[in-house]
């Protein structure tokens, strides 16, 4: 079956799939700097943004994404003061983590403002804690960024970037998770987004690799269903330094109210990983 | 994007969503006395099955699926001899249930032969249990074959049926749970696929109250990624009949070996529902 005019479809040509969505209205498209930037209301996923034909979010299950990429991490660490989100610029990551009283600053480094404008206009769900004070919003190079970062600065980075082609290639090396790793304080926690469990498995392995060859003490992958994305599993991968990711902070992640997919059940459970990615990943 | 001839599309016109396989070749495109069967060969995915257009299975990612609406429910019970499954003609399901060694007669009941008749031809990996003598297969109508069944004949029911409109609609009914709690010993269990836990949260919450009304002691659901189902997201939900679904055989089910989902760090893992799916099930 044909699909027409009525639907935005997004082709994941590498893998031979694709994913559609019924549009009712293009709210908004246009292209900035850096990508070709589109916001469509659908007819049941709601408010949906696609950066250069790629979905990032839909209204719909951006709860999943914004609170996996996010909460994971922040419960693993011991105490989160300094949280950076490099990318993100939807705001729904930088919303998550203002949810944890103990973030003292929280810094969002998009490379395109236009991002977070069109968040604002469309999608205020996201963008409704970008007025609290601990919230900075910078617009720029989050490598460069990073690499300006004075040693043990951050306890937290969260790399919410696109796919690893394009601007965000650099996002997926070893010299950037170097700067990560030197920005960090002990104990400190690096998580990124890295792509589908069945379709990227590759990626995941390298990324491990690259992080582990970074100094990062311990790497682990956690994976959540994203019914917009390609194959609708994704997955984020954690990384610490000096120690092991062993345990989280359970009696608050148990209070922390108001989420729809996270809790300290699904924590637990998101790093049981599959006994095929175990094996490419070379787990006994 | 509009997609060309060279995509196969299943539309879920309720949801407004599309999910596409590049195809190369239509394999086979018949209709039997109950709906219409296509099988082609994708660039990726491997071989697909498409039943009324619905995707059933690609070579790609059966396992999952498979692996999921079998094995969690046959280490749940502590004896499984004697199971069922009700649909499934592909076939795959019934490949899971062979691996266990307790298992001493395994029948398949399909509606339309012409399934199992194409997943020999076109999916051989699937079929490749089908001459194990505990196996039987049974060409006819599951609703009548469990009504027929003797009381306390079975240790395991596995509904393997497609969505729940059509030749499979009275397969999610309070009748139909009555006769499967007649037919299964105290400690047996039911499982069925309940569809995708975003879209079809309403479903799974009638499925837990008619199974309760059946006189089911215990309904639990779990969750796993399906990429071919709309929204990649997908659930089994099980019923014990007289008692809970607590715990599970986990030595045996490590000592499983040749699986690429399930593992009994999966199986515990699955059962963890998110917040939503939680509060819809009116839990704590």
């Amino acid at each position: 079956m044909a699909l027409d005019d009525d639907w935005f479809t997004e082709v994941a040509p590498n893998e031979g799939i694709a994913t559609s969505f019924r549009v009712e209205a293009k709210l908004a498209e246009e292209r900035s700097a850096w990508q070709r930037l589109e916001v469509w209301r659908t007819a049941s996923f709601g408010n949906l943004m696609a950066l250069d034909g790629c979905v990032m979010l839909t209204g719909r299950d951006e709860f999943i994404y914004h609170e996996m990429i996010s909460h994971p991490a922040l419960f693993s660490h011991a105490a989160p003061r300094r949280v950076v989100v490099i990318g993100g610029g939807d705001c729904g990551t930088l919303r998550e983590v203002l949810r944890h009283p103990e973030v003292a600053e929280a810094w969002q480094v998009e490379i395109d403002e236009r991002v977070t404008r069109l968040a604002e206009q469309h999608f205020p769900e996201l963008t409704r804690s970008n007025a609290d004070p601990r919230a900075h919003l910078h617009f720029g190079d989050g490598l460069a960024w990073l690499k300006d970062a004075a040693p043990d600065s951050l306890d937290v980075v969260i790399v919410d970037s696109t796919d690893p082609v394009g601007p965000a290639e650099g996002l997926f090396g070893v010299p950037f998770y170097r700067d990560c790793h030197r920005a960090l304080g002990v104990g400190g926690i690096v998580v990124q987004q890295s792509e589908s469990p069945l379709l990227n498995t590759g990626l995941i392995v390298a990324m491990h690799r690259a992080l582990r060859t970074a100094g990062f003490a311990d790497v682990r992958t956690l994976t959540f269903p994203q019914p917009c994305y390609p194959s609708g599993w994704w997955s984020a991968t954690l990384a610490r330094k000096g120690s092991t990711l062993e345990g989280f902070r359970q009696a608050e992640a148990a209070r922390l109210g108001g989420l729809s997919y996270y809790s300290p059940e699904i924590h637990r459970a998101a790093f049981a990983l599959p006994p095929f990615l175990r094996a490419a990943l070379g787990a006994r």
